[in-house]
């Protein structure tokens, strides 16, 4: 019998939580780092309610400091919200092994080259989850729609190690596909989640639906779609503006949805403002770029994250 | 002895019940049109509660309808909040006799049309306050700050009417001064309130001090700055672009101050959103301006003030 394929997960939230459990149930030997569910998830394991049907997944070790960690992992899936807080290298070295390959499982743009620069002799596997899931309570996620993935070598290429992860997604029921270009994806996700996770804050909480309805809130989503576009052009990813308006259309046809922005800022968390805007506009900035709807959303939701923490720590 | 100075106030918000209750005090025989606070004006009176000495006034005459009204008005001083939703001139013209001047003591750009094309042969008069006042109840007016008044007949010129107005200020100690080119200074008090007003709402509920010391939003606070005197510019009143960091200047000096607009937010009240900036963006429109800042924030705060309403409707 083959050694089991060893996984590490970096974080138990909703995506880190409903992937390591799929790859557990493909046959790895799956183990999770967390740090604010430590207890309840190493007394009871996670329990995901999914769409597709209910599971629970007990991870062969749960530990709160990677140093207590037995094993010599082949894949450290990162799987924590892209924070500027969050020293990703820094928490992973000790157990990145000669074999391992770190999978950049986060939302925004630019998130891998912090990982890519520390670590240059590992390989860097980039994944984008198409995903609807929720973290109700520690350790119970709810995976409500969607699920499929995409990963690929990062920055660019094909990949063996991509290859044996995305068969064991596979195994799994996960759609995952192996894409030799995941940064062009990377790109057309952050075309989506630019305008629609800001203004579903901005706007008052609202949902895709109310976005969309209006004529000047719509007409702002297409603004800013045309300067991510532009920002990728110069970045080397041409993507045509004919994807706006089929975004738009697939928005439309969806059953109205709340981001995980909008759910973060509820939920008094820290929402990934550098990773989806940041990194954008500073990308834009090394372009000589005027990108003033991007800007202006950033500046806005940098105060609004800011207030929603500084009352966050003010009520605990 | 003269016929008394005959004075009309529509609206008994925190500025017609303070300015209104100054020309009582300088002698004219003032009237008070009033919704919402009907009964209890009526019955008691309004008491400011100043930082330059409290002070009760009591309305010669005080109507929820304009045909009870039984004079006729030198002055009707219209001090509603600009809404689009509030039809000024049907509500006054049954009392808008041919001596009568119509001041139209309001935030916002072109706010003066709707009045100044319904009646022809009566003097507008455009009116601006600058002063910090709540009313923090019905019939009860709190006055913070400042008070100092710029009016000015509509669209421009010298005005008798506008001067013997001005003087009853000067007697009940309001600095009042007479502009001929009123919209000018309009559009300098746009200037500030076009950036400070929507962001103190979008960025999550915060005074000057806060939206200042960021650095993109205070970048956001100049580009909007850019963006109006490129409008005004084309509107014919050309704002030198010094005034900008003059304006951030005293900002910088200032109390830290909640805006207006914060204020109706919290209170669940309709914010100025057309009157600050869908006018301003028409305006642009007409000129075929391109003003990405000022539709980014607009289209955003049309979104908060429609959802508000919603809570307030849903929560009576």
């Amino acid at each position: 019998m083959p050694r089991k394929i060893e996984v590490l997960i970096v974080g138990t939230g909703a995506v880190g939580s409903f992937y390591s459990g799929k790859l557990a149930q493909a046959g790895a030997r799956v183990s999770a780092l967390c740090r604010s569910d430590f207890d309840i998830v190493k007394e009871r394991g996670i329990t995901v309610k999914s769409i597709n049907g209910d599971f629970h997944f007990k991870p062969a070790e749960v530990v709160n400091n990677i140093a207590d960690y037995q094993a010599e992992p082949d894949y450290i899936i990162v799987a924590t919200k892209a924070l500027p807080e969050i020293n990703t290298a820094d928490i992973i070295s000790e157990k990145v092994c000669s074999n391992t390959s770190i999978v950049m499982l986060q939302n925004g743009i630019n998130i891998e080259d912090e990982v890519y620069n520390r670590f240059p002799e590992n390989e860097v596997i980039s994944g984008i989850a198409f995903i609807c899931a929720t973290r109700t309570a520690p350790a119970l996620i709810e995976h409500i729609d969607y699920g499929r993935l995409i990963i690929g070598k990062y920055p660019r290429g094909s990949s063996e190690n991509a290859e044996k992860l995305a068969n064991l997604f596979l195994i799994s029921g996960i759609n995952c596909k192996v894409d030799d270009n995941i940064i062009m994806s990377r790109w057309k996700k952050l075309l989506w989640n630019a305008p629609f996770n800001p203004i579903s804050v901005l706007g008052g909480g609202i949902d895709t639906k109310t976005i969309i309805e209006s004529e000047s809130s719509l007409k702002l989503v297409r603004d800013i779609m045309e300067e991510v576009i532009a920002i990728a052009e110069k970045s080397g990813y041409s993507i045509s503006s004919e994807n706006i308006q089929k975004m738009i259309d697939e928005t439309i046809r969806m059953t109205p949805y709340k981001t995980s922005m909008l759910n973060d800022f509820e939920n008094r968390r820290p929402m990934e403002v550098e990773a989806i805007l940041g990194n954008t506009i500073r990308l834009a900035e090394n372009y000589d770029l005027h990108v003033p709807c991007l800007k202006s959303i950033y500046a806005l939701l940098s105060l609004v994250n800011e207030q929603n923490q500084k009352r966050y720590r003010n009520s605990i």
